[in-house]
């Protein structure tokens, strides 16, 4: 019987593949570091749990398509606080970011279509590109570089008849760079000079560090038409399992094709919808102590990453991630023996391999993406256990 | 700005479309009863809620791409009871019936394969294909036949090297009708001799009423390799809006593949699948409950509608839909006409008109989708409104 092209195409979670290898170590009775996935160890706002027991309807209802008015009242006015202007009309609710992007792929390309994607990124762009029968095009940028985006002139020879968007991560997920204003700028010139739509993935946007000014894409009035902005409450407040993001969008003739993919899978859960709302009512200390707190482990994953010998990487202005280069052969490999052949003091670690995060054959092997989003004492001892780890492993 | 091919082909849901013109009707303070939507009237059960309040996690995580385990073990042994033998491992949780058939054809299907559906059929069928690039290829069924399969050689005559599934939903949604177990063994003889998979969406598996025995798919297992259930707790439970379904298949192969998808989405709603494995503590009686509530007014709207000259309809056996003829030229533009233009004593009818649930152009012109989940007074007001109104359609 058939199986798809796309489906053979597609890749496991590089994130998630090792899981069972840590479990195998767990068994064995392995205390495993888990450093590989983006699960917040912070609380969930108290308003969220308000939210849903406060709900007291007796029948849990299909919701409106585009989600309940409440939810996105709600956004409108956390944005407005950013001073980003979006209105309750430009918002569908999405079952978290993944689905927003998967229904702006769907909805802007064809079989062949090319988006082009700053490299390294989140590995799931991938996955949905191919969901879309779209073809992930890579903008190249280097750790020596801090995965800044290389000049407009080596994006703009990556643009074919067949580009319809740029898309990308800011902060980036899997680097922490926070792109600049001029960047932004950029690939706003870049896409009204070739007719693109512009995918900006702001999950992260409320975590940026020390003073970097955050620049939303969503403030480019003079392009809003080509912006799509994708957010979710999953990062922000701590909700992953909520499945609760959003598109938004001044395009209304693009944000009405959308909507027949929001109203082919009927509506998102409208419980969490409700509990989402009530997150508006969060106290205003919630992200800031967020924040703090996230700055701290990045400086004490980076502090500790610095002192390793022969590990390269740079200090992340956003999101909770650092990428770094390690003194291995292969990091996948050296993932995987941390796991089947390695313990320090009935330790280990749990990372992501860096090819994961590329397109590219053959980059990333020396790579390894770090989430600082678990508690201090994990990172520490993570740290002790890694600087241990490289040695061993390069002694054979 | 390019707009992909899918969604310039994709139709507005024909159960949803007609709500503008609802809400207009409604502000001028007219009671529209709605009869298009297959949403219950009946009360979720408290175990729903009771397993919503029992979440006590301080943190809403990412949970198993697969779906919770306890929420797959709650499934197996409610199918046990049944006498449908399906293991953990054979279940992946989805973000409800819809997720599960999108998931399905998106692994088995490449751009330009062909699905055979016995038409009429659940208007999302052919959206889930647009998503996969798939075609659907009609199996016509007639009013007069009651809607059952045509002989077994009509139905091999639409198969074509591109065919690779023939997908349904049993009991029939828009028809309630219910497949006899020879139906259902010529579907498996079909499929045996074509190599092809089996998709049987049988999220209406709990309502079928009279003494009509109901043959489930995974019943065959002889050619269980074939055979990939959807199922949902959405019309069971009433708890549409939960948004929590489920694939299942002895075929480990394609649901390998088919977790990739899972992966790439993350995870379905953590609480609400928390909420759903306690429905496993449902009273026995709410079923059956459901069951008496629904065949009662199953046979009110049926013997209203054939009471009303010139409405052609038979007793469904299954679901909570009557799909009927009625003697009107056009029943879209008498499904308008309702709403725009007339109302008897203040009140009017909302009605999903048939070419929806019709992928063949032209078909079910003068057909109607009547749903009997709501409750027994407004069906009765409902059939007075459209007695009346059929006469004055018919006048003019």
């Amino acid at each position: 019987m058939n199986i798809s092209k796309r489906a053979m195409e597609m890749n496991f979670s590089p994130i998630r593949k090792l899981i069972p290898l840590a479990e195998e170590a767990e068994k064995k009775g392995v205390k495993v570091y888990k450093l590989n996935i983006g699960q917040p160890n912070i609380v969930t706002p108290d308003s969220f749990f308000e939210g849903l027991h406060n709900y007291k309807e007796k029948i849990v209802t299909y919701s409106d398509s585009k989600g309940i008015l409440k939810l996105r009242e709600s956004f409108v006015k956390s944005y407005k606080a950013s001073g980003i202007d979006i209105d309750v009309d430009d918002i569908l609710i999405t079952q978290g970011g993944s689905e927003a992007i998967f229904f702006i792929l769907m909805s802007i390309c064809n079989e062949g279509d090319e988006i082009l994607v700053p490299e390294p990124f989140y590995s799931n762009y991938s996955s949905f590109s191919i969901f879309a029968g779209a073809n992930v095009k890579p903008i190249p940028t280097t750790i020596e570089n801090n995965f800044h985006l290389p000049p407009k002139e080596e994006i703009e020879k990556l643009i074919t008849p067949k580009t319809r968007a740029i898309m990308f991560s800011n902060p980036v997920n899997p680097t922490g760079t926070v792109y600049t204003e001029d960047e932004i700028k950029m690939i706003g010139e870049i896409a009204e000079k070739h007719d693109l739509y512009i995918i900006a993935d702001e999950v992260y946007r409320q975590f940026v560090y020390d003073s970097t000014p955050y620049m939303s894409t969503m403030k480019m009035k003079e392009i809003e038409n080509r912006v799509v902005l994708v957010d979710s409450i999953s990062k922000h407040y701590s909700a992953c399992g909520a499945r609760i993001g959003l598109i938004a969008s001044k395009n209304h003739e693009l944000m009405n094709y959308i909507l027949k993919f929001c109203q082919a899978r009927l509506c998102v859960s409208t419980i969490e919808q409700h509990a989402a709302a009530n997150l508006i009512n969060t106290m205003d200390s919630y992200l800031e102590d967020v924040r703090i707190k996230y700055k701290s482990r990045r400086d004490l994953l980076y502090g500790y990453l610095k002192r390793i010998p022969g590990v390269v990487c740079s200090k992340p202005q956003g999101a909770f991630y650092i990428f770094a280069k390690l003194p291995v052969d292969n990091a996948e490999k050296f993932a995987k023996w941390l796991l089947t052949d390695y313990s320090y003091e009935g330790k280990t670690i749990l990372i992501a391999p860096g090819p994961g995060f590329y397109f590219t054959d053959g980059k990333g092997d020396q790579e390894v993406r770090f989430s600082f989003c678990t508690n201090i004492e994990d990172i520490e001892n993570a740290m002790i256990v890694l600087r241990r780890a490289l040695e061993e492993y390069n002694k054979q």
